[in-house]
């Protein structure tokens, strides 16, 4: 058993971007867990500055950030943009600092580890800065990983209905204000996203790539070869942005290299750790946002052979907290690991 | 060149459950369509007999379904449940009535037609009985079979983001009053989808079988096979209900038996009828319920070449309205076939 996070000395803690939906998470989440926190700092930009944030450690006024003050921090975690985290965090972690990043600035560098704490906190090493996943991929790789190590994982092929969190308060915002708008009759408009989202369906999350494939899609395929140390895993992945608030689904079909069932495919997630097996079908119990809302634990259901595969095909489908597995809670559980 | 409809003999015309959400589309898309319709006639259970509704062809008073008076028309359209059509549809079909039906009742009997005009209309054959397509299936083979006649299709791997219509207009109207409530802060309840549809997921579609598939899921495979010809055809489906009115959306990776690129296969599908190439995602124009509702034409975009398969893989997403190519356009579209 490792000590829990409580026994352990305090550290002090700084949230660079905690005005925005996953900074917030990451401050509930670290009070929730217990984590040992000497100090609480919270950075956000010159414009929000001064302002007073009721948290779970209580008021705390935010600070425009300052890399000179950010780095005498232990742990410094990032919910900012890629060019932000590619400018500062550099710097933060060559001061001392434990980085941990949310963006995916750094989750390519073969110097980084891509952490997903049930799956790979083994390839942590001694780095300074930490990368922190794709959400669709640190709530696919729960499943994946486990299915790997008892099957073998051949080829993966995953379609996404995902949340508008994904795009931050802001978007969550917009599907609300939008749908309003529709119900009433009024005139519907888009800013966050591309187009409009009540009762709609946008199959494009993030930039388009020259082969077809968006940067959302294809960070599934490179993440979860790089968290699942599989580099040459046949991985494919269709970004789907739908009306739903704060969990993503994910329909997952999978070949194996040997053999599968769904019985024994239901056996290894009943054992995963981070997976809550959602899987009664005849009682109309499978994975949903629904319930998966606020969960730290993933839901895997409809868990199935899929013939097309002859006997090493399996279908599941998964539902996961973006805000939390997807972002905040991942990042703890990776500061947890360096303590 | 086929004669126009409208320079044909007139048909007296039937429709069967005509106050559905199908039903209505059907006589709104046999005036569009100019089917030459000399008399219509709206069949609906004894509880709606005596309405009147207004329709495109004028006012119609609603009658009660007796088999008697119902099996006197050339062309009877039903709009009904399986159960229903069961017990109606061979007596009317032998009487010398051409029969349409829009439920899977017979579906899988090899003696009965299942079709899709664009895909098998060489299918029809003189039976009088003929079977219109469960809704995601005949949105997907329009374009499924241009591949396939292409490239051939070794195995077909298709998610569904499905709108509430597919459980009528019931289903429709707890999606939007429901959202209604949930943004209201009301309580939010459910009677025709098993839970809560309002910002949600609901990953079950008709019942669940044996095999961990579901009824619907099973349909795709199964139809598919029948109206493509291909008995063998490896394909799957993970049917999934979202948050949207009209039109189904459908995630398609495909492995061919020849290889395939994605120019090649986009080149095919500009020629494919009834479908409406939408792929231009750079401009942002790709496949969404947005535009695909209130449309004949199906569109298809997000054409890529799929690397899990090597050279022989294909993604592609789909969006089509599932009351008319899903249901009430289909079922016309195999009347024009019977003129």
């Amino acid at each position: 058993m490792s000590p829990s996070p409580s026994s352990l000395s305090p550290r002090r803690v700084a949230i660079v971007g905690a005005t925005g939906a996953v900074g917030r998470e990451m401050v509930n989440v670290l009070h929730q867990r217990g984590f040992p926190v000497a100090e609480l700092a919270l950075f956000a930009s010159e414009r929000s500055a001064g302002r007073v944030l009721e948290t779970p450690f209580g008021e705390k006024t935010l600070v425009a950030f300052d890399a000179d003050v950010v780095k005498g921090y232990d742990i410094v975690l990032l919910a900012v943009s890629g060019e932000f985290a590619k400018q500062h965090a550099p710097t933060l972690a060559s001061a001392g600092a434990i980085v941990i990043d949310n963006s995916s600035a750094f989750r390519y560098d073969p110097e980084i580890p891509l952490i997903v704490p049930e799956i790979n906190a083994d390839a942590l090493g001694s780095s300074k800065l930490i990368a922190n996943p794709n959400c669709t991929t640190a709530i696919l790789v729960l499943a994946l990983g486990p299915l790997h190590r008892a099957f073998g994982l051949k080829r993966v092929i995953v379609s996404t209905y995902q949340a508008t969190s994904g795009a931050g308060a802001e978007g969550m915002a917009e599907l609300e204000e939008q749908t309003r708008n529709q119900l009433a009759g009024r005139p519907v408009t888009n800013s966050v996203f591309r187009h409009p989202i009540p009762f709609n369906v946008i199959p494009q999350i993030d930039a388009f790539q020259e082969n077809g494939y968006t940067k959302e899609e294809m960070k599934v395929t490179w993440e979860s070869r790089k968290i699942l140390g599989i580099p040459d895993l046949l991985a494919s992945c269709t970004a789907v942005r739908i009306p739903t608030y704060r969990a993503h689904s994910e329909s997952v079909t999978v070949e194996t290299i040997r053999p599968v069932t769904a019985e024994a495919a239901r056996a290894v997630l009943a054992e995963a750790a981070g997976v809550k097996l959602t899987d009664d079908p005849a009682n109309g119990v499978y994975p949903m946002p629904l319930n998966a809302t606020g969960e730290y634990d993933v839901e895997v259901g409809r868990i199935r052979a899929n013939p097309v595969f002859g006997d090493n095909g399996l279908d599941f489908f998964v539902c996961g907290d973006q805000l939390l597995k997807g972002a905040a809670l991942n990042a703890v559980q990776i500061a947890e690991l360096t303590l």
